[in-house]
């Protein structure tokens, strides 16, 4: 089988993951367009390709990659001008194929990796899910090999799914995140190690995930356990912002789990 | 080495998981005692103990070990009629040695295992930290040689820092397990598979406990990108307790980040 040849837009967190996983697996990585000219040579040099500012492309690509942020990436597309044969995808999990609806791109998909990233961060691919939609069977196709290659899982999940995933990922991950930075808060006020709580937060979601969380919450918030709630208040007197999303978030688990379930 | 004898009061969930690890590191189990006798003689019978409803002890015991719950504890401390050699420890977080007032305990501790417990489910010991704290040095020692056994780990944690501790945790543990929760009824009401989203709460905490989850916080709530929040916010119309909590989570993180940190 011939070589596949990759272009990317964007060298942020998802484009430098991204571009530097496909090169690792093989795949030759033509050029990465990036507007701040260091990210993108020190990128291109990295994963073997060429820099460019230019949306024009020369080159044949089987595939371009748009991975730049929700806000510019109408625009983006836009001004892509590539072969027709030229697939061209995005990243975004909150937008679908109507997004390309100003560009000339006749091949198009969504190539969404239900994941966070982290510039300087390796992420594991393994079993990774990515939710892939196309405006054609043989674009499909292609998407599921690259993701079959990368160790990762296809998913066909159309636009209205895929953006309830992405609303589901934010309270899955950014809102866990800030309960663990509120956590951290209270540790680090009083120079506590804040790693005593890992195996606590592995477990939690090991055990949300085999028995669904719904079913393994703990607590004073889900008992209504008044006498632990005012201690915390009065522990959490020290920031009155913390005392307040604990107060919003005990309610709202009380609310849950005793009316509105 | 003589064996230690080893009695509980509590048969719920710490009690459980507890006396079966001990039991299964070779101590011997003598006495559950719990006020319910079903849960009582049944996990009696598995660590092969007596069961008993008297806190009353004419058995030796080394340690007494106190699972209750929260509410129960200080009238349970009271009744317990003991050896004065006999150390007496409870696993509750958010109390220290002042709980024992009332009782005619001369040895007491606290041992305090933190973890998230649920009833039929194995969790794992190895590398588990115990908050501890004792009223003397040799009971102290006796509870660290306990837990080095589980291959957990010792921390000699005072009173106040193990209640911050424990408020800490409600944060990271409940509160996420709580998110979850919530991500979870996006998923369902729309009959999408809840597990896609694993490898990204996996490593959101991967990433939380290696960089510090106040440097990993990601989403559109922290960059205030008001139209990726409104699409949520109007996809969220279906629910308007989760609406709120969105929103109350979004403008708490956005706060956090942009003014008061």
């Amino acid at each position: 089988m011939r070589q596949m040849n990759i272009s990317f837009i964007g060298a942020g967190r998802v484009g430098d993951i991204l571009s530097r996983a496909l090169y690792s697996k093989g795949y030759k990585i033509n050029i990465i367009v990036s507007t701040t000219e260091t990210n993108g040579r020190k990128l291109a040099e990295t994963v073997n390709a060429e820099w460019s500012a230019s949306y024009e492309f020369s080159s044949i690509d089987d595939l371009i990659i748009v991975a730049v942020s929700d806000r510019s990436l109408q625009k983006v597309l836009s001004e892509i001008n590539c072969s027709p044969d030229t697939m061209v995808v995005h990243t975004a999990g909150s937008f679908g194929l109507e997004v390309f609806e100003n560009s000339s791109i006749s091949r198009k998909g969504v190539f969404y990796p239900l994941q966070t990233f982290s510039k300087d961060r390796k992420i594991g691919f393994d079993g990774l899910p990515f939710l892939l939609e196309a405006s054609g069977e043989e674009g499909y196709s292609l998407m599921e090999e690259i993701v079959k290659k990368l160790g990762s899982v296809s998913y066909r999940i159309d636009t209205e799914s895929r953006k309830l995933y992405h609303l589901a990922a934010v309270f899955a991950c950014n809102f866990t995140n800030y309960m663990l930075t509120s956590g951290k808060r209270i540790t680090d006020l009083y120079h506590l190690p804040f790693d005593l709580l890992k195996p606590l937060v592995e477990e939690t979601v090991n055990k949300a995930f085999e028995m669904g969380p719904e079913n393994s919450q703990t607590g004073p918030g889900i008992r209504n356990d008044i006498n632990t709630l005012n201690k915390h208040r009065e522990l959490l007197s020290f920031d009155p912002e913390l005392e307040k999303l604990y107060n919003m978030v005990t309610g709202s688990i009380f609310g849950y789990y005793n009316n509105d379930k």
